[in-house]
């Protein structure tokens, strides 16, 4: 058993210092659940704390606890997932014994973990998982601590390779927190039906939902938990109200947004922005010239409005007006004239496709109800020019 | 103890003829929940009951026992809540003993909760609450006692003061009826989450759902319990659909609507109307020019319409249309006539703004998808008109 | 008691070949949800499995176990329904015997019933329903045979007669699985809320959801249960996500479907199909002429588009169009001419109106921005041309 902090530090450096050692990118421990018909099967990874590019002493107690009670790690490999069991616990448990007193509250989280699975283990399935290199994730787990990441900010939007993932999903009937396989429920569908037990299903899908696995900060709003997919990013602040809106994995906000419409996958919006009753950022499957869409800060997309191309900040898009990327849009000189102030850089037209309005700030688009043209013009809402640049 | 109704009526008269007395608008018991972490937080208040200018007499009886028990009461205050106990509960009964054995069903239901009340009292934190004034809320207790007033139809919509309610409620995780602290969950995740005791979070919002609280009219329909919030009011024979409809706070409907998009806060539609699907209607934040929105009798807003102006009785909106405070209608003669006769006081002009067809009846809105123009003809609904007015 | 499957088979042979025996077109056993206030009325029928103009053998079985146990079948009615007891199970356990050592897995459901019953009966209300002619319903129990038949894809979408349905559904508190008088609900509301034990009530509707009665394909995905109603249809590979979606009774898709928006009672989507992000597809009631609308294979309706008028396939409505019936809508000689190479039967012209695209492929509708008008042209989607129309 280690005795002190420092004897714990010149061990963590000899486990590190090993041959073939190799510092993960991220790693966590999680309760599985496996599969009834099929328990080779990964269906969920609920992990109480993910640690990503951090923790790195933590890593090495995980590792060397993982050896010395018998398992191999290929380091080699972009990822490695194991099966935790008593020995491994009690290693970790002397490993980390300077910390164990103190590991409380916040401090020493991956400590907590240890010592709540020493009563723990054998009553349910846990899991260690490390990642790393960030390549096509192979495993359930590792597609977990990903979405994980991206959920809890720990990294950004559109910055992690998740190909393959709906691959490694199992698509799963979700009662509550719980995933349950749908070959189960056929199997057993006459006597949960006859005896008044069959459960209640939510949903049916290869994802969890966000609110299963992540405590949104003290001022986000989610008004119906199905209305965020796991892997969605929610900055503090944002309010998802629950008539028309849906926020998929790998999309997201990055500041207090009202979000009453769609963030499709990979599509991101900035702070202060307001995403309308029903209005619709496409993803990059659905006229977007296949660029994901950034919105900026402080801009409006009106009620059932459709945004399929990037926007600046403090613009507005009048409520239901459609600009996809070749939308052909008229300004007139005035528009041109104001439109250039606030963005000096900016190549302005009197007639632009949706495209050509990406990252461009201040501009109003509407549709001239008289002549059915669509239109953009400076906005009201202010700019602020990033002086640097002139 | 009361021997006698008579004597009850008495004593009751005396209560109320004490010098500082103060019939309160409103009053109710409630069971409440308060935080785990932060048990001076009310973090919800159920009410069985709520009295909205009525029964002053159990007002009294209310006022008496806390007095008896203890409890000075400052009438001077717009509101008040209190605390009740075993004392509380035995000198209610007292007061309350010539209908003891007639509180049943419909019957003085005041008595049935104090009924109720001796056996329950202890087992959970029961409040009283009156409002005396109907000022801005001071109190979580006092800001539920007005939502039920307004979706129990007690109280019109857009009447009441809520001014401040969203700094008093707290942001809680919903997992089902009960209200769960973020900060316990944070305190707790790790032990949930590896015991798989995490509990099911429906909605993280300051508001509970309204089905959590009304009962619906036998005829009303509620699709999915997400789509209406807390102090929404629905007339018996609404349907809300689960698509992309949403009914907020002090919004809602006056007869039976069908409901397939969103009535924002402080909108309101008028019997037989039909909200289309993935219509909005506007609160008074977003291009209504600040005036709440009414929608009148036998209205049809088209499948993602879009109205920021108040309609009269009779009106279509067309699918697709957007109908905002500042967007040019064009009509032409035939149909400036036809709308005149129906609309003798209206001013009718061959281009208008929307805001100008506030309250006028029988208009409908199309667009021509050969001009692009937006029009207003007379629409083909049948429009009563009053025949007082002419 | 029947000693082997040759005496079953005579056994079978002798019942229907009694004078007045008629052949339902469909049947099952069913745990029955009856009213508390009112037991006379059932609240729903969970059927573990469907009969659908198939396994005539098990319903000559159920028809003269109900005979022997004292039933009489009127076969002149269009359905009849019995409350099953120890009698009838006794019964169908004797005519069942030999097949009862082989009644497991995907083998002779309906004797697995029965043998569940053997056990259960007593414990839930079972009854037993044929339905022998399809006109309109008289029980709940038939109409949710009807909708089981929908949504297990054993009859198909339009084809059934649910004449007064709603008539014979009562609206409930859904919780859960449960269904819940609103009278009960009334009646025991003090208690349930001062002892905390108020239900979670999901939705108040006369259907319950599909979920809660429907084990989809593997490959289907359905992200918010709310979003389809018992009565729809899903073939595999259809994703339903949770933004703005809805799946009414009788309607659904008829391939892999992609469902982001709305598909109204009636309509049908073919394979390879995809419903933009809060796209309607609207029902008989509003803006489709009456006619049902049927979507073709391979047809993209865009984000916020409205779709009143049957389309075709290879089709594509651009986000934020409406095309209803009666919308008209201008082609240039080149639209024209592309169109007539795919739709060699169809009647294309420089201004036709929605309807007339009713069964046209390869039609591209888009809203001009510059003139504000509606084009059709063809569409960049391949269409097969059925080779034996030419």
């Amino acid at each position: 058993m280690i005795q002190s902090k420092d004897e714990f530090k010149k061990y963590i450096d000899s486990v590190k210092s090993s041959n073939d050692y190799k510092e993960p990118i991220a790693f966590g421990i999680a309760r599985v659940d496996l599969g009834v018909i099929d328990d080779s099967k990964t269906l969920q990874a609920i992990y109480p704390l993910i640690n990503w590019k951090e923790n790195y002493g933590s890593a090495a107690v995980f590792i060397s606890a993982l050896q010395k009670s018998g398992v191999v790690i290929d380091f080699k490999s972009s990822e490695f997932v194991a099966d935790i069991d008593a020995s491994f616990v009690r290693e970790a448990m002397n490993i980390f014994a300077p910390f164990l007193a103190e590991a409380n509250g916040e401090a020493h989280k991956n400590v907590q973990i240890i010592k709540y699975l020493e009563s723990l283990i054998g009553s349910e399935d846990y899991r260690v998982c490390f990642i790393f290199e960030d390549v096509a994730p192979k495993s359930v787990e590792s597609v977990y601590l990903k979405l994980y990441a991206l959920s809890s900010a720990k990294a950004e939007l559109r910055s992690l390779n998740l190909n393959g993932a709906f691959g490694l999903l199992s698509n799963v009937a979700w009662s509550g927190t719980t995933p349950i396989e749908l070959e189960w429920l056929r199997a057993n569908e006459i006597e949960l039906k006859l005896t008044n037990n069959y459960p209640i299903i939510d949903s049916v899908d290869k994802f969890p939902r966000y609110l299963q696995h992540i405590i949104p900060a003290d001022n986000t709003r989610i008004l119906d938990s199905s209305k965020v997919r796991m892997g969605a990013q929610l900055a503090a602040g944002t309010t998802v109200m629950p008539g028309a809106s849906y926020i998929n994995f790998n999309a997201g906000t990055q500041g207090a947004v009202m979000v009453e419409g769609r963030i499709s996958s990979s599509a991101i919006v900035g702070e202060g922005s307001d995403v309308g009753g029903g209005a619709s950022i496409l993803g990059v499957l659905s006229g977007t010239d296949g660029i994901p869409v950034s919105i900026g800060k402080n801009t409006l997309l009106g009620a059932n409005s459709v945004t399929g191309t990037a926007l600046g900040d403090g613009c507005i898009v009048d409520a239901g007006i459609t600009i996809l990327a070749g939308t052909k849009i008229t300004l007139n000189e005035k528009a041109i004239k104001e439109l250039k102030d606030v963005n000096p850089q900016g190549d302005i037209t009197s007639l632009m496709k949706g495209k050509d309005f990406a990252g461009l700030n201040g501009v109003h688009f509407r549709a001239n109800s008289i002549s059915g043209q669509l239109q953009a013009s400076r906005s009201t809402r202010e700019v602020k020019l990033n002086t640097e640049l002139h």
